[in-house]
């Protein structure tokens, strides 16, 4: 039955049955973090070779000497590997430093002081930027918006990608320069883009002739249920649709080696690539192209990567498990809480009682687990009805997280039977 | 004798011997490349147990897992080796990626879009800023006040660092917001500043509240010839003077350990260090801390990277102590060229008879010899007098820079004759 049609009765003792669970699971004194999706360190542990490599001393490849300067854009042998990964060509691959979010801002940056390659003027000398959002959505896109004055604006996720139709009429406005996306394993929410949204988003006739689609790529390849999932070329679907400079792609090797000495790049047209090189040359010699060898003689090519990938799901699936099963027992058939069971990604993200949001927040707090701020999935932090929160099961050892999880259902009946019964 | 003063028949001996021997060096068909400071092959074998770094797979440091996310500012074990090598505290250094052009790249950026931390305004708002630029300087600091439409203002360096007096005069202006320095062994003069100009440097009072001094110790340790030359701390300097936040100071080990994967920080005031942290976390959530750690295990403290740079030091000077031999021998006593001997850093600044520096560039690529391009050195690639050359000797095996020298030397002669018969 569903908590609002209990009766009062039935709802008080939910209510202190609730709060007993709770005063039970502050006496455990958990310090727990299940804020950031951060890998464990046994994930870690599996790309330990990395650290002997390159093994012996040859740092010559493709003619370069890795260790020296040079090479703005990348070791050849690296843009290959991203290119087979993204199903790109390697001249659409610029292959950089450790974070796929430092070129995100990049490219942003670039628009805000110089314009892209098909703006009129650097979009700082405009009067207002506004960007769109699908929320929920990832906390650190909005900070890149917000630090350079953007106006944000929200577009709802359906279960196969950002609503097109609200997408599409917003880009009818001149104003409109973006969209941010994550069409795999999306995050917060977990959503793959089906192949119908991506088409709409490329053929996409925004009024802004420099609009540009931020194609986070980030979890392109970080199924931990099922086989890999292929995913559609988006440069080759722009292109065939013509907008070939209406996106830039980005993607990392972050969650696939280790999350703070990976390699990330970005692929985008040649016309855009040979902009963007212009303008990177004043900023960038070259980036770490050692790194790159080792993750080249590492990772070797898309089959051994996805192989690779293996051994990370059969560390995450059972923490997700952990995670999807707590939430079912606890909260199944209630309607106090929904949410989806990704296959892939780092999160799962959580609606709970609408105005309940930041309350769970609290109690987990006072509980001794942190998690990511209330809100955060929402520019600006705001999220209108204070009901998502994002989980991230990676980090903690299963035992911990087993607790987590059963400490967050207990926050959330608790919040539930709190709203209900001061309704 | 000076060659202005040969009689004109002695002068057109001079110039067909010149022009003899330059065509004798064209049928070399050398293949040489002169022009980018870029450390020789054999330097970066000096560095080569990196690449065998972290030994065992212990990478947690400070108790923090090197590997994973977090800790933007780099690691504490990282920013307690520059601070010693820097003379400032931990606390003042910001730890990075691999390039310290990045980091001015950033600082300047932050400035045009954001301000700096006494900025009234982003610069990019203002109507007009101009910044300093001593001359001959380094074209990838132009190129960064370039990019950001800035108008740069040459100011004459002195052997003893840029002329102070014209330094002070244009600090007046309050459009002028900044000054680029490289205080040791200057590029490409290789001067290094005295105390005397930087205790004026310190000391500057101008008109524009978010000044910057934008001090690029990039060869801070980098003595070839001679014992480790001790540096005053800026910083401090600054601070005595009550101008705290008007500095931030840059040094990386591109060329201490490898170019293209070494570890860049800048160190500043910690006002200047929140403000600039809360910049930067919208554009990174951390640097390559695991590259951070191998510098660490390998640079160990001050005293031992001191004992590192002797090992590049006797690989630079029999490099250096060719290009000045080639030059005395050649060229000495003509009064066609100037150039200052530099006991580090990796570069000699050599001024040519006025107006014949692009022309010797061209006949040095004529011989199959690339150099800096001629004008590289002055804001705009604009030399006004045509005459400085910036040789760059690391990189070329010894016998192979002894052909490029003495190509130069003929090239110079050959330029110098020129003029003088078409005088």
């Amino acid at each position: 039955m569903r908590l609002a049609e209990y009766p009062r009765e039935e709802l008080e003792l939910f209510y202190r049955n609730a709060l007993r669970d709770y005063e039970a699971c502050k006496a455990k004194g958990l310090r727990l973090d299940m804020s950031r999706g951060k890998p464990a360190k046994a994930q870690l542990d599996l790309s330990n070779e990395l650290l002997r490599l390159p093994d012996g001393a040859d740092c010559v490849v493709d003619g370069i000497d890795a260790r020296n300067y040079g090479a703005v854009d990348g070791l050849p042998s690296c843009k290959r590997l991203f290119a087979e990964i993204l199903g790109v060509s390697p001249a659409q691959v610029f292959a950089a430093g450790n974070a796929s979010l430092n070129l995100m801002y990049d490219v942003v940056a670039k628009a805000h002081t110089h314009g892209l390659l098909r703006s009129d003027k650097p979009w700082g000398r405009l009067g207002r930027v506004k960007f769109l959002c699908p929320v929920p959505g990832y906390d650190r896109h909005f900070t890149v918006c917000e630090t350079f004055g953007m106006e944000m604006i929200s577009v709802p996720m359906t279960d196969e990608g950002p609503d097109m139709d609200v997408v599409e009429s917003f880009a009818a406005d001149p104003e409109v320069k973006g969209i941010w996306c994550v069409p795999k394993y999306s995050n917060p929410s977990g959503i793959v883009y089906s192949d119908r949204v991506i088409a709409r988003l490329a053929a996409l006739k925004p009024a802004a002739p420099d609009f540009i689609i931020m194609w986070d790529n980030a979890y392109c390849i970080h199924e931990f249920e099922g086989e890999y999932v292929p995913f559609p070329d988006i440069l080759a679907l722009c292109a065939a649709a013509g907008n070939p400079d209406m996106v830039f792609e980005f993607a990392s090797t972050s969650k696939m080696t280790f999350p703070g000495a990976g390699v990330a790049c970005f692929a985008c047209s040649e016309a855009n690539m040979a902009y963007m090189k212009k303008l990177m040359a004043a900023q960038v010699i070259s980036y770490d192209k050692l790194n790159q060898l080792r993750h080249v003689l590492f990772l070797r090519d898309k089959a051994n990567t996805l192989a690779h990938m293996k051994k990370h799901a059969a560390l995450m699936k059972p923490k997700f498990d952990i995670v999807a099963e707590a939430l079912e027992r606890a909260l199944g058939g209630l309607g106090i809480a929904r949410w989806h069971k990704p296959k892939g990604g780092y999160f799962i993200s959580l609606d709970v009682t609408d105005g309940c949001a930041k309350r769970v927040h609290a109690l987990m707090k006072g509980a001794g687990v942190v998690m990511t701020g209330a809100g955060a999935t929402f520019p600006y932090g705001l999220d209108p009805n204070d009901r998502n929160l994002r989980i991230a099961p990676s980090f903690p050892p299963e035992a911990e997280l087993k607790e987590a999880a059963e400490a967050l259902c207990v926050c959330v009946r608790l919040a539930a039977a709190e709203k209900l019964l001061s309704a």
